[in-house]
């Protein structure tokens, strides 16, 4: 039993030239026409191949083949998301979602006799761009959220518009509760999103957990005075004081054995004057380990430092927490599978942490989940220029096809 | 002989009342209205005092006392300037100027016997808001910038207006041709703006010399990618790198036995993304010492940690020199005698280095020169909260008259 590669790749391209700006760049943002244009697509495949389709009010849509003889079995689901950020690329989430539509068209085209129902979803708003927050179409559907403050939530341009009229305006506003059926295993494929498959020439991610995310803005405050006649020792330098711990962050992620990834990504200085140093500095931090507890041990160690340089700079240090996600740990009996398929398929393969947050992360609180990565070129993403060649695509799909069957 | 302290609080007073803005603000910036007002009133005062008035092409005023006998002598010239920054404080150069009009009448009050002329100058355009460079007036004067030139710099709101328009429209474009006399000596009296006399509780700065200035842009070019996929052996993180160096320029300055400072002021990152790795990071860094070789070798010892950093973490880094200036060293024997002076008025006096540009770095090229600091409060400058003590200014001015007479 194969996938049919060209029709998985031509439903790529073809769900990738549809929701584009005049412009050319590709915005299928949540609830917008454009992201109705890709639903509607979509849904006809789901049609098209004679799966029963069902929307629930969050507007997630699934495909489901079942049979009398299993329909009352917990289903195996293979999701993702179609929505896009602002000018995408045609992978991040479709991917998933096709190679999910692929693999149950060629169970029905084989007549492979399932065990249980197979469902393919398509989440509303992984990207959070519009709404906020993100992943929220999964979060709903595991009861993470309660509908009714989900179908609320505003839309960025214009808060005048809520979620449900624009998934009634688009008419995705479907009948189904969230968490209408309770699936036996979930499995998502998607391209990494990160260089590390890439550079190391490996073809398949077998994803054993996903970090956990701390984010904190902070704020240091400082003296403005001036850079010629202030000697050093009388300097309270924000500007000094941030560069300190950024280089800190970076000593912690480099002690951890490349577990910890940190990163500063946004940083304002005030007066922001060549020959005054700064009064103020703020800065974000975002921290990731798969590890809670190693995560927290992080945690710890910054706002120790941050607590001992207060003292010796002689600055006021704030630090605000903007987002805090636990790690996840995937269902370890899939992750084998995954292996072990890769294995027999001589692919080479790999255990890897995802470091993006994923629908996946809902869907491990309510099943076994697991994920499976292929190679971005580069680690790009959130980019036209997101790429992943077509070998890597269709060993990608393969291998979910044989963990389906093998669940 | 004394001082009349005064009348020289009273006319600093009047002169920071002059030139304010509706909302209160001091803004007497180069050759516009309020600049004006502030000339015209400094102008009275000198005439007042039966000083002979002359302005050069420049509109640098001078108000000079010289009899029969010594007028054929070189003079000595007490100087500094009235126009200011944005939002000023009431000392800075005004105190200098003031200074030396209330030396030229203690000593004309006490009918002392001049072997020279004495000069009370005020240098047009040293803030350079509204005009570059900065310093402009005594850059002229010692010829270091050609009058024509100077005259047809742009004014900053609006380059159809230029400064000899400005000066003509004002009134102070006058008749002497810049360097009319050359000076047997050089004075400046002027409040630190840096902290180091009010830290150290000390009344009299005896200025030996002044710091060179090196100012530098520079741009690290990295990579962007994603903060929570991307391995940090992986990264080109221009922020990290920007840290780096910053903390590298302080182990500079604490190495250099305090006469290095280093400043990174201003500092902008992209794509400036919480969760994005920096791409691309621009700041500026300012570096001063008061000797060129030990400036030069920092300039090196920051060119070779920049080529080591491009090495090591993969980036690109361009360095756009801004401003370099060469340091000044003051004249000795004028230094000793404001020791001397402060010593025998039992003033507590250190001898210090300048870290701010003044006209009397430029008259230096010409004549022997140096500088007397007064406190500033936590050295606050260049802000309306500027602030020396009454007792403080007194001191600096009575020092000034006894540098004087010994000259």
């Amino acid at each position: 039993m194969k996938i049919n590669g060209n029709r998985l790749l031509e439903t790529l391209k073809k769900l990738g030239a549809t929701g584009r700006e005049e412009s050319g760049a590709l915005s299928r943002v949540a609830a917008t026409d454009n992201d109705k244009a890709g639903r509607d697509l979509f849904v006809s495949w789901l049609k098209e191949s004679g799966l029963n389709v069902k929307v629930d009010q969050m507007g997630n849509i699934f495909g489901i083949l079942e049979t009398e003889e299993n329909k009352n079995k917990e289903p195996i689901v293979i999701g993702s998301h179609i929505d896009s950020v602002i000018n995408a690329g045609i992978y991040d989430g479709c991917y998933g979602v096709l190679s999910g539509l692929e693999v149950i068209r060629t169970l029905k085209e084989n007549n492979y006799k399932l065990e249980r129902p197979i469902i393919v979803g398509a989440f509303t708003n992984e990207e959070g761009i519009r709404f906020q927050p993100d992943m929220m179409g999964s979060l709903v559907f595991v009861r993470g959220l309660p509908v009714e403050e989900a179908l609320n939530s505003k839309a960025i341009e214009n808060p005048e518009l809520i979620l449900k009229s624009e998934l009634q305006r688009i008419g995705y506003y479907g009948n189904e509760k969230p968490g209408f059926f309770k699936p036996y295993a979930y499995l998502e494929l998607h391209v990494e999103q990160g260089p590390i498959l890439d550079y190391e020439k490996i073809s398949i991610g077998a994803v054993e957990n996903l970090q956990g995310i701390s984010w904190q803005k902070v704020t240091v405050h400082g003296e403005a005075n001036h850079a010629g006649t202030t000697p050093t020792r009388l300097r309270k330098d924000a500007g000094y004081v941030t560069a300190k711990i950024i280089t800190f962050l970076r000593d912690l992620a480099n002690n951890s054995n490349e577990k910890t990834v940190a990163t500063v990504g946004i940083i304002e200085f005030e007066p922001n004057a060549i020959n005054v140093i700064p009064s103020k500095s703020t800065f974000t931090i975002d921290l990731r380990n798969p590890n809670e507890e190693k995560l927290k041990a992080n945690e710890e160690a910054l706002k120790n430092y941050l607590e001992k340089l207060r003292i010796e700079e002689g600055v006021e240090i704030e630090t605000e927490r903007l987002v805090r996600f636990l790690p996840v740990t995937f269902d370890e009996r899939i992750v084998k599978i995954i292996e072990s398929v890769a294995k027999d398929k001589n692919y080479s393969c790999r255990r890897m942490t995802s470091g993006a947050g994923h629908d996946a992360q809902m869907m491990s609180r309510i099943c076994p989940t697991a994920m499976i990565f292929v190679p971005s070129y580069k680690g790009i993403s959130h980019n036209p220029a997101e790429f992943t060649e077509d070998e890597d695509l269709l060993k990608g799909t393969s291998v979910l096809l044989d963990v389906v069957t093998k669940l």
